[in-house]
């Protein structure tokens, strides 16, 4: 029987820092805008014309000079001829006489001699002339070249998540590729003689693998692709060579069990016999204090609890910002927010902990039965709440830090 | 010339329960296991066996008959001997007898004649003995059948978005495949003669199309399959002859630009020859007043503004929502949060306003420039405002209501 050895707890800012310290961006490459959603922009964005890049009307309306509506007013209207008539994408080849006027509708350019636009609900219509009662200023009415992006300007830093926004921008100037970080591609490994397949019977004593297709979904999730391997039973020999083999194929590797110390946690052997870094082997958290990260070369090893709970913390938590920054992403760690908890959460926490929760507009409750062995919680949360280590329970209304987790779903009825 | 005709305004709410009321599922289908992320739950998630469904150790360390340890203390030490040895996915074949024990690891099986665990910690070992100075009560230290999830239990309802949780659970229940509500294909067909695809080189009065890229990455967003109709010039029959092949190619048609009063604004008349049912074709709200919903047979017409903010708070609004009950989601407005608003925002509001912005943690500032013809406020916001219509100005420190885009971007600190 193996001896038990003490480990040293790091705080989880601590654990979290040293995972992201590590990472490299690993690489980038041009791919299509129409597949750019969910990247990470490589190269910032940068305005390659003023937009809009001509100067156009916000309006259905009419140009006319400004000039021409000097003293107009309810007992002197100003009447003007209409001389041209265009939308959204034509120009007008007509440059306007003294009290002419261009009708154009919203997006259409200025013509030239025009200065201002007299919207529709402020002209008097009568054929093809209409009469004004008001003066109308330079420029009023208008939508001014670069008044949204100057030419030249930065509009959005490289590390950027490309979200429907950001395609828009990318639209705007052409981009037809776009420059974007590699994603990794990351191995799971899931351990424990106990684990059947998803499609297997049950059997006394083993339960079915669920956090290999958990942790796939949450590299889906990211858009990252992924490569399973095989379950491997506590077996120390069998268990190293799966380990090689994922270390040549994949960027990252992920294991889920065999990290404490336990008879048969043949992990943390593993990590020594491939003569790799140990980040770090114990966190002081709830739950998945046994997390350990450790790299050999340019490849990770997260090697995640076995626990569903701990392990879903896990991942998110330390493999998330690490798999961002690899990828050249500037924001790394998850959303956050604060809110009311809505209920009593009684225990003290000598550790910082993490308690799988639902998240609801400005409250938060616990998603339930929270033990780390827990799947129901899992499957009901959309956020965690953060208590920090050393506090005592917490009250009904009392406000705590949450992370979300992805706020695909929203909620079920509308309010505003 | 075209004569502007009145429409009625509804209120927003009134807009998104007209959409949502006619909105029917699509069908279902049967997809592995391992594609079923970002999928939504055509059927109730029923637990098919107690989890656990065995008793078992939530800690490394021996399991007693807890009578044994009747009267143990620092004075009374009670010693057992260690029978047997088993991890998790073990099945001990051992029946314990009087003060016997056998050593297990996180997650194994309870021994028959065991009803108590006792943690490593709690023992003083020695060879294939160890002492304990406690008590156990029946069950301590266990993990007991059913206590997370009972047979037959509901566990997750149907139209519940697949989020990795589920996914985890449903591995737990051994399903291979997933009952999931289909996803509709939705078509796209950005209308404007000043419109030029993403790669031509601008030209006068012209601008690209960021629209329809846009909105295919809204769609990307959530998983749904488009197909891009080539942009359509504001000529009334060569559009309705696209849309007309749109509607037998889609199931519901999203179209940019062309709903307003404008003189080259088709859509409205293309409903018109459709004999389509106008919902509403003006929303009392800014930008996208004139954002317009029509249905023909099954088919949704959503007719949404050709100003880029505009068009994409109609997608959120409106267009989302439809999309996720044709999948069959319970949950199918975005989600919500309240926020203080970090800078006054000093412009009144007629009308229900949505503001571009950045939510970070408990505070959201408009993203910039925000005109609804502006780009660079949609690239850089998470979120929108929502100011309601009659009220004036808002100042720093009020609490306002934000709708949350997506977080699939964190944040760029990590400050737990």
């Amino acid at each position: 029987m193996k001896v038990e050895k003490t480990r040293t707890p790091v705080t989880v800012a601590e654990a979290v820092f040293r995972v992201t310290e590590r990472a490299c961006r690993i690489g980038t490459e041009r791919v299509p805008l129409a597949e750019s959603y969910g990247r990470i922009l490589a190269e910032p964005l940068t305005a390659t014309h003023d937009v809009p890049h001509f100067t156009r009307s916000p309006y259905d309306g009419y140009a006319i000079a400004s000039a021409d509506s000097a003293g107009a007013s309810g007992n002197n209207r100003i009447s003007f001829t209409v001389v041209d008539h265009i939308g959204a994408g034509a120009v007008s080849q007509v440059v306007i006489g003294p009290c002419e006027a261009v009708r154009l509708m919203t997006g259409a350019a200025l013509p030239p001699g025009a200065d201002a636009v007299v919207m529709f609900e402020q002209a008097t219509a009568a054929g093809h002339t209409f009469t004004i009662r008001k003066a109308f200023e330079p420029q009023e009415n208008l939508s001014l070249q670069g008044e949204d992006m100057r030419s030249g300007e930065m509009i959005v830093p490289a590390g950027s998540f490309i979200h429907p926004g950001i395609v828009a921008l990318l639209a705007t100037f052409g981009c037809g590729y776009v420059q974007v970080g590699k994603r990794p591609v990351v191995g799971i490994l899931s351990t424990g003689t106990e684990l059947l397949e998803v499609t297997a019977q049950l059997a006394p004593g083993k339960i079915r693998n669920s956090n290999g297709p958990m942790i796939a979904a949450q590299l889906a999730r990211m858009g990252i692709p992924y490569r399973l391997y095989d379950t491997a039973a506590d077996q120390l020999e069998a268990c190293l060579l799966t380990v090689r083999k994922a270390l040549t194929e994949t960027d990252c590797l992920i294991t889920t069990g065999g990290v404490s110390v336990g008879d048969y946690d043949y992990l943390p052997e593993i990590y020594k016999r491939l003569g790799a870094d140990v980040l770090f082997n114990k966190v002081a958290m709830r739950p998945g204090s046994v997390t350990t990260v450790a790299v050999t070369g340019d490849t990770y090893l997260f090697g995640l609890s076995g626990n569903p709970s701990a392990c879903f913390t896990g991942f998110e938590l330390f493999v998330r910002p690490a798999l961002l920054k690899m990828m050249g992403a500037d924001k790394i760690y998850l959303p956050r927010t604060t809110a009311v908890l809505a209920e009593d959460f009684p225990k003290a926490n000598p550790f910082t902990r993490f308690i799988r929760a639902v998240h609801d507009r400005s409250s938060v409750r616990p998603a339930g039965f929270n033990k780390s062995n827990a799947v129901s919680s899992i499957a009901r949360g959309n956020s965690l709440i953060v208590l920090p280590g050393g506090t005592r329970g917490y009250a009904a209304g009392d406000l705590v830090d949450v992370l979300l987790l992805g706020v695909e779903e929203g909620t079920d009825e509308w309010v505003l």
